[in-house]
């Protein structure tokens, strides 16, 4: 394309067809099972093997501000954040679709960067983007991505089949990408107020976990790998608390998780301190860390116990016990949930 | 719920949870490869079938406006508009994901009206509801629906098949979606300005096929049962014209079409001239009629022959022949595009 330098492209001067045709060019299909991409009034799919679908929706000012978002950056997430609930069925993700509606004002390289997020997410994922849809909107952008994954049915792992006396575990770490949100959100209103440029040094950790987190893709494959199948599984989307509640409610059984035992990392516990609050508050109530919360067998202890990526942090009990956190001078709380909800803001 | 008679719920009341749970507690699955729906990270489905996969995304202000559409009849119709996407594959539709972002200030009784048609075309056409998002929006509301249809392989009809020869053909008539948009647009600003109610006698045909089209899933069927399988197909949502320039240049072929031979209803005709537009406009460039546009190999002409439905408009030609319309008095004209491009408004 031919234009002035640093100025920027309209979308109108595109149309809808031309950006399309912009932003699909280079797409080649990776998967056997992905066998017409974008082009037709659908993409075509086969497989032999059982499929598992998700779908996010992400709008402007509630799930993203362009402010400290990098477009590259929010569309890396946006992919990241489908994926992680593929693998929290044991799956693997294959295809993807992503409708875009956003207004005219925004401009061509906007979204040729989200789109180029877009594909690295999924080349880093080996996933196909074989669809989708873009349209204007009045104001702002919204993102909405369809991710369709694979696995064998016998694979497959709800998030009801927890038992009694099987162990609760979690992967990585808690409650850093809540901290990365809340420093982001600090500094904007610290530049706003008095246009202070935010230092950064040293918290880099938790604002990469909030803004580019990653799918746990490799915990999935070492559990195939060391013939582990969890006995429930979901993503940590809303935070801890949430998430074991979901398990617990549909699994219909009671927990027991010990404080001392949920991983945080130190630069979380660092920022939150900064910010006057106990680091557990974040891990357990704080969303977006996309890492998987998942029960195993007792007899699959042994098989877990090498990989640190992996913690243990606690176990299923009977329904009637409750869900209860264990302090670290062994008290009994009760596990509340207080995870995110967009319309209680 | 217990509430005070004609008070509108807020949804933050219900809270995101509460409002999922309220929106999908009855859906009951009815497709033997739907194996497990709302509930989990992601849906559950097995087929041994080829399927095809669509997503379109609908905004407030650009594609609908809420002063004319019924909520119900906008939950219908962003269904419909995905169903006609999976016939125009010569595929069946089975699964849907919904997701849909609205401001909090959108009552309870209006979302409950917009899933109750969503469901209502779900029934109708034999499609499942097996997952979605629901999130709130800075202001308007978007919606984005994936469906998943199934085929035989061998059955797929994609828009780069059509042949020197082939006939061209159209279901239904076209054009009426347009006038009844352009209708309701009109009276929307007679009562704006001055206050009068609306007069649509005689014009409800084209009302409802604005606002409540229906995908041709009848005609498919048709197409099965006389043993038809067309060379190339498109669902028609920009237009003849629009939708005739992606075959013919997917397909590496021209076309004739007889403008004598396009059909278009006598409500349609009727109302173009009121707003003194030659009905021939719309029906070459107006959009949303969802009609199906094919070609048959001229071997199976006489097998269509008998039925109404189908209408037979032109031929497809050699590539460097161009795109033709031939007018009633037997001259050629050059066949524009001029659908409808969202960013050229």
């Amino acid at each position: 394309m031919i234009q002035e330098k640093n100025q920027p492209t309209e979308l109108a001067k595109l149309g809808e067809f031309g950006l399309i045709e912009l932003l699909t060019k280079n797409i080649k299909l990776k998967n056997s099972s992905s066998i017409k991409g974008v082009g037709d009034d659908a993409a075509v799919i086969k497989t032999t093997k059982t499929q598992v679908v998700t779908t996010d929706i992400l709008t402007e000012g509630i799930h993203f501000d362009l402010i400290y978002t990098p477009p590259k950056h929010l569309g890396y997430k946006a992919a990241i954040v489908n994926f992680s609930d593929i693998y929290a069925m044991n799956a693997t993700p294959k295809q993807l679709l992503i409708s875009i509606a956003m207004s005219n004002k925004i401009s061509l390289e906007f979204v040729n960067e989200l789109y180029s997020g877009l594909y690295l997410a999924c080349d880093n994922y080996g996933v196909d983007v074989i669809g989708g849809d873009t349209t204007s909107s009045v104001t702002g952008i919204t993102i909405s991505i369809t991710v369709i994954g694979e696995a064998n049915s016998n694979e497959i792992v709800y998030r009801n089949g927890a038992k009694e006396t099987d162990i609760i575990c979690v992967t990585g770490n808690l409650g850093a990408a809540y901290m990365g949100l809340q420093l982001l959100e600090r500094e904007k209103q610290v530049f706003q107020e008095i246009g202070a440029q935010p230092d950064f040094a040293g918290k880099e950790y938790v604002l990469e976990r909030f803004l580019k987190p990653e799918a746990k893709k490799n915990v999935i494959e070492l559990l195939k790998k060391i013939k582990v199948k969890p006995t429930s599984m979901i993503d940590i989307s809303d935070g801890l608390a949430s998430e074991m509640h979901h398990i617990c409610k549909q699994s219909q059984v009671g927990c027991k998780i010990y404080v001392a035992k949920i991983p945080i990392d130190y630069v979380t516990a660092e920022v939150a301190e900064n910010f006057n609050l106990e680091p557990l508050i974040p891990a357990l109530n704080g969303g977006e860390d996309y890492e998987l919360l998942f029960t195993i067998n007792v007899n699959d202890f042994e098989k877990i116990k090498p990989y640190a990526e992996i913690r243990v942090i606690g176990h299923i009990m009977n329904k009637e016990q409750g869900l209860n956190l264990i302090t670290e001078d062994g008290n009994f709380i009760e596990l509340k949930a207080q995870g995110w909800d967009t319309y209680a803001q």
